[in-house]
């Protein structure tokens, strides 16, 4: 069976854990405290030498080492549902929204709490390196959030779904963000319905809650 | 037949170029100076809202917006050869290095180029809205080049490709980005054979030259 390398508190390994219980693949899990460093630690290293949870062990050895990879083998070993779309465009929408909401959203978040946070003085990135925390970043984190938001909120508007009519991996990616917003002290749902409703029907499904 | 929205000379729209050629799918060209801000015209946040090339608009009036979005669909609609590949340890390794190239690599030139230079200034993202450059993300982004390519040359040593046994996704977005380093004047072939040799390799491919 394979073995997830999570930490429940951390929204990276939350997106995989979501699309593991959405697909209803069985795995063991494995916690690693990222709280203490563990990632860092020479036994974690010598499984994910990124040095980043989720990890994903497969029954023959070979790791998955991110979300990326987590997510395109989750989808070809267990087709139903479908979280990457059926048809070319829907595939291309929902890669497109994926791609989108991890460069303009998720990242935007982490600059805000990665170049802030007292806990994470010299951990501005994630990875075996450090990285001296940059304060004009997590200042343009912030304002980046805001006009991402912005623009999603009009997106959303009228949408049941980010990227196609029916729930996709762009929709755990996105609710994942947005929660992890909270870390920073933003109300995404202040002034934007659209966001607020679907956030409220994300909320239900199990997948979010575990 | 398919609107290809290029700029010869920038990196992101060489990537889908490259994509298209080699999967053979027919398509028009249309260029947008980067350089006078074309991309910043109505005309063209029409197509794009997002302000970025490649852009590739569809028979049906569909837009794909991204990279992301443009190698899903092409790959959907053109198997052979497959780009993103076949079993799913592949489609996960594939996926995963494409995700690792853009976030280590790709994003760290672009902040070494988007933050230095004379030309870039208040626009240190692409996309809609102006940011200022911050000079420590410069030199950030130098020191996770440096980083990253020691490690992928570590990886590259003894490979024929970059993600899987042959040439997938993954070697177009690594080739297109360590070309692109040249713009911030790293000569990432300098003691670095392995990534040296496979550099060689990928100069060959017809599609590499257009």
């Amino acid at each position: 069976m394979p073995v997830f390398y999570d930490c429940t508190t951390a929204p990276s390994p939350r997106r995989a854990r979501i699309v593991l219980a959405e697909k209803g693949i069985a795995h063991e899990v494995r916690q690693i405290d990222l709280a203490s460093g563990e990632q860092l630690s020479d036994a974690y290293r010598a499984i994910n030498p990124a040095c980043t949870v989720p990890a994903l062990v497969l029954d023959d050895g070979a790791v998955l080492t991110d979300n990326a990879g987590i997510a395109a083998w989750a989808e070809a070993v267990q087709g139903e549902p479908p979280l990457l779309g059926t048809t070319p465009l829907e595939k291309a929408q929902v890669a497109s929204w994926n791609s989108k909401i991890e460069g303009e959203c998720f990242m935007a978040i982490a600059e805000v709490l990665r170049n802030k946070a007292r806990g994470m003085v010299d951990r501005a990135l994630p990875g075996p390196n450090n990285y001296a925390q940059i304060p004009e970043l997590a200042e343009r984190g912030r304002a980046r959030l805001t006009h991402f938001l912005d623009r999603f909120e009009q997106h959303m508007t009228g949408r049941d779904w980010v990227a196609i009519d029916s729930f996709s991996l762009a929709d755990i990616t996105a609710g994942v963000a947005l929660d992890f917003a909270g870390w920073v002290k933003v109300d995404v749902n202040e002034g934007r319905p659209g966001i607020a409703a679907w956030r409220a029907k994300l909320a239900q499904r199990p997948s979010f809650a575990i």
